[in-house]
């Protein structure tokens, strides 16, 4: 499949008009808009790009293409851009061979947005427009699911224009008549005169970058939209994600996840050693290792650099820095006998908990916690052990946590293995 | 698909002439070898069944199939079953409508060569017989690929004749021809008369029964082709499954596998109690546990009981027995400081050993270790650290147990960790 990007525009709003500097290399979360569609677009299947520039861009795109030449990319001058996005398109006509994608190089979706909008067709309407600025955004009136009306001044509409189009080369034949017919084309004219027909992605993250605000908002939402949730308990919903979102923006393009991975890792480590010489301050610190621990996978997805032995080294990892911050209090409690024993199944408890459902996915192949919600009810994921970890600590109670975090975890991993047990022959093939 | 099994045998050498029991009612690892042919060949596609029988035993098969209701049969009888086994191939042909699988009701397959054979066209030949008794089996000599001569007494051929066919409704033609010229017609007459396409399936086990020594021998070798080995070590390999392969042929039909799983699971944590008492003999009874340990799974998988769950609570058990075996150790040594932390450090390696490469499973949807045969190289596997631990209690040497096991699962761990680094850009999509 190919996809066109019109990249023409020349962002007069960013303040970029002067240079000639394209809006579609401007860097949202460490990563230019453009390298984001084609990292996006190459992942669900587009292998061939046809990017539509302003000639006096052009060697901006240029120098950004030397740098990834992974990319099959052929550029199109649009010779006036002053005539509109709507010529923009036109321009590309000779490059397309069969359906295609048309997206903006100044729009943004996340992944899911994108994986669920390739399999469409005309239109990509997002009806409930959960992220747009109402005012600014463009609206489309549907008549028998084709498009009758496109506008950003419509007062009655059924949804908004994402931007995102899959289309045939019939729609150039529309193109033409228009484009004959008038000096400044619009993408909406085109569409609305081709009664495209329109497909629902709604609710998924998608937004245009018009102004420098535009810029930071963008990057805030999509760390924000970038959260996966499934393995958040309480604390992490409540205390940890609020402060790891409002942090990861500014780390993005800056750290790469391995390396918050590893600084995070490290503080861990810190704060075991911390707690030798002072259990509160240790505590604390683990608190924040814990908030920072989010820290790598919001980077991961927001900036598309996701990988699956990231996350592998981040479980790892975990489970060394929970071992090991609890064996230092264990060692500082020195108990004895059946206590020793308890303290014992604490530590082997923070494991299991994640063994348990680790084993789950590698046995079924699926999420333990989205195959069944249910065990979202207990107690005793990370984060909120944790944070039980550092109110102990804090209070000096360290007697009363490991039978306290012994019970948790290991009713924990009952259960699961209960839960696990009662749908086993469901889940068999 | 169809099958068609054929069953009209008496079973003469069995000694069960005289009773009308069917030889295919025969149990082997606690299952009918009728059962197991329902059972396989459903897994692969086949929705119907034909099952061929002598009229003085149709009642057992009734009995049989009332007991097994989950499938759909349809019981044809063999008026002259002294015709032999061509006759009851032909007795079949109004029952069946397209292509079918034919087999007989003696014959015994591991799963594998069901999977591979079903895929395949005409006679099913085994090239090697590496579970085959030359002088008992029937021969294939081919020509162009298509059988030319077939018998017992061949002493030049291609290949043993195992008993499984994908044909199609054309064999009757064939078949029509045979059965008129003659009284008795054996099923290698009309193999021979069509000329069968052959397709190889070699080296996996099958078998057929037809003495009381074939069936213990089927049931040892059953167990023995059930051997998985991905996850053995060297210890093993050369001691614990041959023991636990001798003593699986036994339980099968008498334990299930889950009740393996937990009267292993018991025996090991009576291990550990024992151990409090006396370091050694605890320490020969964990080995006894690790040994018991195989039996689950060679039971499940020669009974055909394989579950996912069942493998889910083996794994999360094997944890608690391991780090409780220990911690009972820790607390007779009752190591102190930096001695204390080298010990939790070896059971937390216990547990991390497994922990990274069911991770990996999670994460990649594939086995570490057939994934990276290189894994095998590092010991460090149960079987090995529980043979060293045993050992070790043997002789008492319990301080220098831990620093032992610590050295070898963190190296494990971290080795396990370096290798899957190495192979993370192979494995991405």
């Amino acid at each position: 499949m190919q996809a066109v990007i019109l990249a023409a525009g020349l962002g007069s709003r960013l303040g970029l008009n002067r240079t000639g500097y394209p809006k579609g290399l401007l860097r949202v979360a460490g990563r230019e808009l453009l390298l984001r569609h084609l990292l996006l677009l190459s992942r669900y299947g587009v292998t061939e790009f046809v990017l539509v520039v302003n000639p006096r861009s052009r060697s901006h795109f240029e120098v950004f293409l030397a740098r990834h030449p992974g990319y099959r990319v052929t550029l199109v001058e649009n010779p006036y851009p002053e005539r509109g996005n709507g010529y923009s398109l036109w321009c590309a006509r000779s490059a397309v061979k069969g359906p295609f994608v048309l997206t903006m190089s100044d729009h943004l979706y996340e992944e899911k947005f994108v994986a669920r909008a390739i399999s469409g067709r005309g239109l990509i309407l997002d009806r409930e427009g959960r992220y747009v600025e109402p005012t600014e955004a463009t609206k489309v009136k549907l008549q028998d699911g084709r498009v009758r009306e496109i506008g950003k001044d419509l007062t009655e509409f059924d949804g908004f224009d994402t931007g995102f189009f899959i289309l045939t080369p019939e729609v150039f034949e529309t193109a033409e008549k228009v484009v004959a017919g008038r000096e400044e084309v619009t993408l909406s004219e085109i569409v609305k005169e081709a009664a495209l027909p329109v497909t629902e992605v709604s609710g998924l993250y998608w937004t245009d970058v018009d102004t420098p605000e535009d810029l930071r908002r963008a990057e805030r939402e999509l760390v924000s939209a970038s959260v996966k949730g499934a393995g958040d308990g309480w604390v992490s919903r409540y205390l940890n994600r609020r402060l790891s979102t409002a942090l990861s923006p500014y780390l993005c393009g800056r750290l790469s996840p391995n390396q918050a991975t590893t600084l995070s890792f490290f503080l861990g480590l810190l704060s075991a050693l911390v707690a030798w010489f002072n259990t509160a301050l240790g505590g604390f610190l683990y608190q924040v290792h814990s908030v920072l621990d989010g820290v790598d996978g919001e980077i991961a997805r927001a900036t598309l650099q996701q990988s699956r032995f990231g996350g592998l080294l981040d479980s790892v990892l975990d489970r060394y820095v929970d071992f090991i911050f609890l064996s230092v209090l264990l060692l500082k409690v020195r108990p004895e006998g059946l206590g020793l024993l308890v303290a014992l199944l604490a530590l082997l408890g923070t494991v299991m908990v994640s063994y348990v459902t680790e084993r789950f996915k590698g046995a079924y192949g699926r999420e333990a916690y989205g195959t069944f919600p249910v065990l979202h009810y207990f107690p005793g994921k990370r984060d909120e052990r944790i944070f039980l970890t550092f109110i102990f600590c804090l209070f000096g109670w360290l007697e009363t946590l490991f039978p306290v975090l012994a019970l948790l975890t290991q009713g924990k991993v009952l259960f699961t293995l209960a839960v696990f047990w009662k749908g086993r022959r469901w889940l068999e093939p």
